[in-house]
């Protein structure tokens, strides 16, 4: 399952639309100079950038503000060993303007935690890619 | 979901008994100077190592051998709003000793994916984290 080759390529609108179908994604980014990732809800904006909810002071938004991440999502499933994965790579940057803040708190995404307060992040979909595994017969 | 502080820690024997629950994990790296994150295969060694069984001549191999990678693997129900994510953090190398390779292609791990050639990953289980979120009421 990690040969690119033997992957179905998903082209960008298939991504986009399987990503809206998810509650839950992974931020993957560099935290003290080693390879991190985090599970954390989003959801899709009116431009197919991906918005993240979280707490203002987070480790995580000090770590990603400004920096290009990647944001992965996928289902799979073990019966039909079939499934698909989709990668955005991208820009983070805080939601800052006021407006659009205030707008992302009624029409962004949820976040499963409890929040006291709540920055927006928008990961830039500059690159979007996807792969479709089909399912193989049986176990090897 | 975003706050590690809203997450209660998993030990470490829990974050492996959580991870030999699930048949997929990804396994977080730098590729071209960028993040990048794929879905594999994976199990658990005797010395809980991460297990990878992928394609030698594979983009992932070039990348990762010899590389500090994360490997996470979560599971999360939107019902109700809980799950759990585990993080092994380590150094990944190429399996070459033939006695191990023979090893492990009996009691390694499958692959989804048919492989023409074969070779093994292992992700020394450096630094294991594990996060649980227990679940909240609703939407908020």
């Amino acid at each position: 399952m990690s040969q690119n080759d033997a992957f179905s390529a998903i082209d960008r609108q298939d991504c986009l639309r399987l990503l809206a179908k998810v509650p839950v994604g992974r931020v993957v980014y560099t935290r003290h100079a080693l390879p991190a990732v985090l599970p954390i809800n989003f959801s899709l904006d009116t431009d197919s950038s991906v918005l993240l909810r979280t707490s203002p002071d987070s480790d995580l938004v000090r770590a990603i503000d400004g920096v290009v991440v990647a944001f992965e999502a996928d289902e799979f499933d073990a019966a039909t060993r079939s499934g698909w994965s989709v990668v955005v790579t991208g820009r983070a940057t805080v939601v800052t303007d006021p407006a659009e803040h205030d707008r992302l708190r009624e029409t962004g995404p949820t976040s499963w935690m409890p929040q006291r307060e709540t920055v927006f992040v928008r990961i830039a979909s500059e690159m979007v890619t996807g792969r479709e595994l089909r399912g193989t017969p049986g176990p090897l």
